[in-house]
């Protein structure tokens, strides 16, 4: 594979150096809190919710969680890739010099929110972007590629069909590869995020604006945040290490879909992954780099899995309550945190009386009406009621029906 | 009616004093640009979105609109009605003292939004709240309501049979109906948002964080705010009577539901509307107060309607686009600005080639996916495929289907 440029260590200092770079072409998205998410985060769960699941029987955990949501569905193409693709090439740019990447151009191969990313960086600066797509994408998102000036090459569905084209594009026109998760100057752009995380909860602490059911100025205790190809997940782990903020993955657990999760219980990647979860961004297996991080308990603290309902669940709390459009992808970290019992027994844990400032990275809102539309076609009447918020005169939850 | 105090006169002095009284009960509302929904604004609709309206046939105007939108809908409660509740509450407790009000109570009716504000404001001065609500309101806003601490009391639906519930709790109790929006502290209340929104503006323009159409540093030229019962739409008008900026209304056309704008035309107001437009928060005629203000043109500069397929289209650019959830409500505004030949015509002499800088005001987002799935249920697949936002290569839009 075509490498980017010379990589710089993974270390947090390059994260900042990283983030110095990509500064002036991202938006420094918002960080948002939410009375009625933390609140909800630190009551039980009824006993009735863990009936069918691994934990029947158990008493529910009672961890003290404040959330901090770091808002990347606000981010320039609506996700956080634009901070791994920004990054990637204007290291290029310093490597080879802005003539000859301009003359050679730069190629990936996606369908989703990478290539928009890329397409995206490219123009910024003049340099042809080449985007290898699935004939059957869909239109619009074809459409919204072409529509940052992208060139588009269509290809067959499988890896070695799309890999083939790209082959094609590289001997062609030199361009170079820019992979879109497994690459060290893509995993230190997406570690960007974590470095303004930090930083703005430390701000909001200060400040007097927040309303939250227990208070403390230490800053955050702990990130968790979605784990696919797992650059976004290492970069956060990178920029965090030696800050002793603690970093979590969450992924779906439909099909499979944590392999992340079930590679590190075997000790052995899991390369590949079929699955049809909801949460799209997340249906691809870990790469190389990103197994090496993802599986060092120094770097990553632990991995969690979520179901679909969930994820189902999890996603109307952030829209009716938060207000805030986001794709399913975004809420696996808040549905471990809502839901998961072995996660929420650790905080307790851990945290113990004084609780965890935990920040959570929402990392999209490509999604449209259409989409939603169908992932909640399926839940019937009597759930979406919508008990999911609801805390009950004992102080636990009402039952949610979101069990796996 | 009982009134509610000794009313203060109806200027943006007194909206002044109001925001004093209400600062600390109300979130500091964030204001929002976006660059595509201020690119698509300053471009001309196609010729043929123009077809089968009244404008078919005229060119499409070209006017220069910078967008600034005020988000109401991360309010408490998810709604600007928390802005006249608090200030009718403190208003009253100046007034008659707190242990009188504690003694008497405050009632209104409402199934909607000033319900559960009203609840909240009460129960922040720990003083009971009677709401009345219809027997056949659905189960979430009765529970939303009562958890708010408030008793409800059931009703009718009809205006008489609620009057009459209302009626004999206030001789029950002597509590002080508190109305949902025609009454001077309700209106001055809900004014306060054009205070901030002006000042904010004005400090998103000083600052660097604006990427836009065009600039200038000349502040807010114009709000439009949608318009109900028109509580909200006349406090706007009074806090920026005599500052230059402009107000306009926006309402719904379905089945009447522009009465505001009908009445004005007519020089009569219009007191009766049965219109089930998708915008359910506008379904409401004006009050006397508020016709009042509404009515004149030294407050109000215009008000304009626009098609539920309108209302439809702004709403999906909102949610998709933005990555904000609003109610239907919320987006008559921004329809108008988008689709309104004779609002966009008016923005083009006006503000000629300078353009105008235009708060817009999302009023809430108090919906369900459920409500999201019925209102787009019945959208054909091929209107599905959001073209609202494309900007064809003769720079003008693509057309939208979106005609009335």
């Amino acid at each position: 594979m075509a490498s980017i440029s010379k990589a710089r260590p993974l270390t947090r200092d390059s994260v900042l150096q990283a983030h110095e770079l990509v500064k002036p072409h991202i938006h420094h998205t918002p960080v948002q809190t939410n009375t009625t998410l933390s609140t909800l985060a630190s009551t039980p769960q009824s006993p009735d919710a863990l009936k069918g699941t691994q934990w029947e029987g158990q008493l529910p955990a009672k961890p003290k969680i404040k959330l901090f949501f770091k808002c990347e569905n606000f981010q320039r193409i609506g996700a956080f890739k634009v901070r791994g693709a920004f990054h990637a090439v204007k290291r290029l740019i310093e490597e080879q010099g802005i003539e000859e990447v301009r003359r050679r151009g730069v190629v990936t191969h996606s369908s989703g929110n990478h290539a928009q990313a890329l397409a995206l960086a490219a123009k910024t600066f003049s340099i042809p972007a080449h985007i290898v797509m699935p004939k059957i994408s869909t239109p619009s998102k074809i459409a919204g590629t072409a529509a940052q000036g992208a060139q588009i090459h269509f290809s067959g569905s499988t890896s070695q069909e799309r890999e083939a084209v790209v082959n094609e594009v590289i001997q062609e026109t030199g361009a170079t590869l820019v992979p879109p998760y497994d690459h060290p100057d893509i995993i230190l752009g997406q570690g960007t995020m974590a470095i303004e995380l930090e930083r703005q909860v430390k701000e909001l602490i200060r400040g007097d604006g927040i309303l939250g059911v227990h208070s403390n100025d230490k800053g955050l205790d702990a990130v968790i945040a979605p784990c696919g190809g797992g650059g976004m997940l290492s970069g956060n782990a990178i920029a965090l290490h030696g800050t002793g903020v603690r970093v979590f993955g969450a992924e779906p657990s439909f099909q499979g879909a944590d392999d992340a999760r079930r590679g590190v219980e075997a000790g052995k990647r899991i390369d590949t992954v079929k699955t049809l979860t909801i949460a799209d961004g997340l249906r691809t297996p870990l790469g190389d780099y990103t197994w090496k991080i993802i599986s060092d308990t120094r770097y990553v603290a632990g991995l969690y899995a979520v179901t679909e309902d969930q994820i189902r669940a999890a996603m109307r709390l952030v829209l009716e309550r938060m207000k805030c459009f986001v794709e399913p992808s975004s809420v696996v970290g808040l549905a471990t945190i809502l839901y998961n019992e072995d996660f929420r027994s650790m905080v307790e844990k851990e945290a113990g009386d004084e609780g965890w400032n935990i920040g959570v990275v929402f990392s999209g809102g490509n999604t449209t009406i259409e989409a939603i539309m169908k992932i909640f076609a399926s839940v019937p009447e009597n759930q979406a009621e919508r008990q999911e918020g609801t805390i009950s005169k004992d102080g636990s939850r009402v039952a949610e029906n979101v069990a796996g």
